[in-house]
């Protein structure tokens, strides 16, 4: 059965999930949980389910995958993914189709062995999901024209909204790996230094711009070599595949430390990374061209067929205690730069990828549909009404933003369930 | 015995240590060597050899420093130093003071044990030096005021050679981990996208405009907690020692890229670590004043006491085959930013740090001793001559910049060898 096979619409599972659910049988995506009984574990999450893998490895369902070696069933006991992804494509692959078949309503292994059910399966709601991965490096993108053009123009005014590098290259820099947390990890308001309007010296104090972010990251499951450049053609059989990502950014903070150097305080008090990672082979339906671009790309930054994917996005805000307002509902297919051209640059230089490295897209607006607040309200100006009937310039303490995205074609979602994050107070 | 005993002027050791020999009984600095017979080890440098932990700990010669637990002897045969610094700091200055004691003249428990002896000294021109950690996250800071003016006045104009930010907080980015290197690894001249004088469009190829940046590092030894911000005061108790940094830069392509986001692939195909930590305990000697700070930084910036270290710094360069050049001898007090407020500005808003974090000073310059060639050579307007009769705007293929440091009083200098590097030609 190849890989594509698991994505056809017509496979069942003989559990029950409901229609349009995030993790039907065709999505399969893979994270990292645990229980009060159980120390971490990785899983596959299948309908309201997690599926435990070291269970099924544990109970022999793996051991004829030879592309595991003899690294399970301890591989599937770890606080992350990046031992599993350290075996190599071949393994995450086997185990994908594994748990595909194990799963399909005709196939009786799991279904009918009662105690190994039981076991493996444990409702998402009974379970604390982690990272999936250890970040090794991080990395955030600036790939949304919309985002760059806003941002560009807030800052720099309507005649000059992108720099003149932008067309030419994905921009990028480095971001803190290390505080790159859960999904559902609260966020504490970060105190920085800024200047405010009007003032002539900076004061320190908790930011009173902070924001969020809607981004998606993919997650490099395969290393390269220190020296030697990835072409794109070659780029995404480094990615594992696709997270939720919010890089939470304290505005005031950002943009008086920003220049000359880049974002470092106004970003690295935390980011927010979806529990379940996507694989690259369950979006494979879901290849579609990206726009145009204008002008044509360098050699080493064109791609040949369909490298971007359509994948629906949104953001939304619920203040403490009360309703969720959806703020905005941008694709992943109109950012300009595709993940391939965004890894090809980023090794062109022959700086290496390490297996776990976070890399996110930059905050993704569409023209219509912003995915941050700095947008959404203007720089402030026009504060977003929300279902509680308050506004929102900028984030308040209490307030939690949930991102959710998924892909969908012919009745069978993709989903990437949610990566949320609330806010403290500052210390 | 105190750590500061440790540092007396008049201790002696049992091996030949020449005068002004960077690696004297009062230094004892930490790295991680392997050999064609050992796989890598923790080590000591003293004189012209390292000083085997694993063998030592094998031996017994640790059996009594509860402050290892049960990690010995392994903890003593791994490829960074990372475990040994998670022991914390009780582990550290047990260790270093037995070594001391062990090496002292008057001791006689290892220099008339020849089987321990000779196992454990082994000549340096014999082993490989690694990266001494496995870096964690790596942040360069931009904390020498000579280099961010003369920076400024080249990009900006001598009207402005310091941006509204600068004398307010210790200005830094995120650079990349993955690409942090072992000295005398072999750095391969980077291709990227730049725009040539003149040009209208970006190319492609190979920099030329490649750079060496004379930095220190200082490593971070213990952690600290997401969310919660270190002190000044505080702030050298996260921090394990110093080392030798060289952020090599390509000029031309970050000068094309680095708008608005800061530094990307201009920096990121490599940096080089030196092989020796040198401990801040045997630093201590060597405290002194930072220059005046004018304005008064922010509460949260300040600082009592002595925060700087006098350190004698030198960059040399020779061509292939030819001798060498010292082309700066600029001073690490010399820094407006102590790494007490660097370690402060960086956890402030929550950041948190990790074991083996490596935070750069940014290039050293003092206002007769610059740290890069880009600054040596007016940006390529006036090039360096070098004692071959040659002269350097940029560093060709085949040049091998060094750098060294050594702080000294009394007598005793406590160096931290080099770290170096030798370009190779683009692929």
């Amino acid at each position: 059965m190849s890989a594509s096979a698991l994505n056809d619409p017509s496979l069942r599972a003989w559990i029950d999930i409901p229609f349009q659910h995030d993790f039907p049988i065709q999505n399969l995506p893979f994270g990292v949980f645990e229980t009060d009984e159980r120390g971490p574990r990785l899983a596959v999450a299948i309908g309201d389910y997690v599926l435990d893998l070291y269970v099924l490895s544990s109970f022999g369902f793996f051991d004829d995958l030879t592309e595991l070696g003899d690294a399970q069933p301890r591989v599937f006991r770890r606080r992350s993914l990046n031992g599993f992804l350290r075996l190599g494509r071949p393994a995450w692959r086997a185990v994908r189709q594994r748990v595909s078949e194990l799963l399909r309503h005709d196939n009786a292994d799991l279904r009918d062995h009662p105690e190994a059910a039981r076991a493996a399966l444990v409702r998402q709601r009974d379970v604390a999901m982690l990272r999936p991965v250890k970040p090794a490096n991080y990395t955030d993108f600036y790939s949304s024209l919309t985002h760059a053009a806003n941002v560009g123009t807030m800052f720099r005014g309507p005649e000059n909204p992108l720099l003149p590098n932008w067309r030419h290259l994905p921009v990028a820099y480095h971001g803190r790996a290390s505080s790159i947390v859960a999904s559902g990890t609260p966020i504490r308001r970060p105190q920085g230094q800024m200047l405010l309007p009007g003032g002539d010296a900076p004061s320190f104090g908790p930011s009173q711009q902070l924001d969020f972010e809607l981004e998606m990251a993919f997650i490099v499951g395969t290393a390269s070599t220190l020296g030697t450049p990835v072409a794109t053609e070659e780029a995404e059989n480094h990615i594992f595949g696709l997270c939720l990502f919010n890089d939470w950014s304290a505005r005031d903070v950002q943009s008086w430390e920003y220049a000359p150097l880049g974002p470092f305080l106004g970003k690295n008090f935390g980011s927010s990374l979806g529990a379940w990672v996507v694989t690259l082979d369950a979006l494979e339906p879901f290849r579609t061209a990206g726009p145009v671009q204008e002008p044509t790309p360098l050699p080493y930054l064109q791609t040949v067929g369909d490298h971007h994917f359509s994948i629906q996005l949104e953001a939304a805000l619920a203040p403490a205690g009360g309703p969720e307002t959806v703020l905005a509902r941008p694709t992943f297919q109109g950012l300009y730069w595709s993940m391939a051209q965004q890894l090809a640059h980023h090794t062109s230089n022959g700086c290496n990828l390490e297996v776990g490295d976070v890399c996110a897209s930059g905050t993704i607006s569409d023209p219509d549909a912003f995915g941050s607040l700095l947008e959404l309200a203007g720089r402030g100006t026009q504060p977003v009404p929300l279902a509680d009937g308050t506004t929102r310039a900028f984030l308040l303490d209490g307030d939690t933003v949930t991102l959710r995205a998924y892909a969908e074609a012919n009745g069978v979602r993709i989903g990437f369930g949610e990566v949320s994050g609330t806010i403290l107070p500052a210390e």
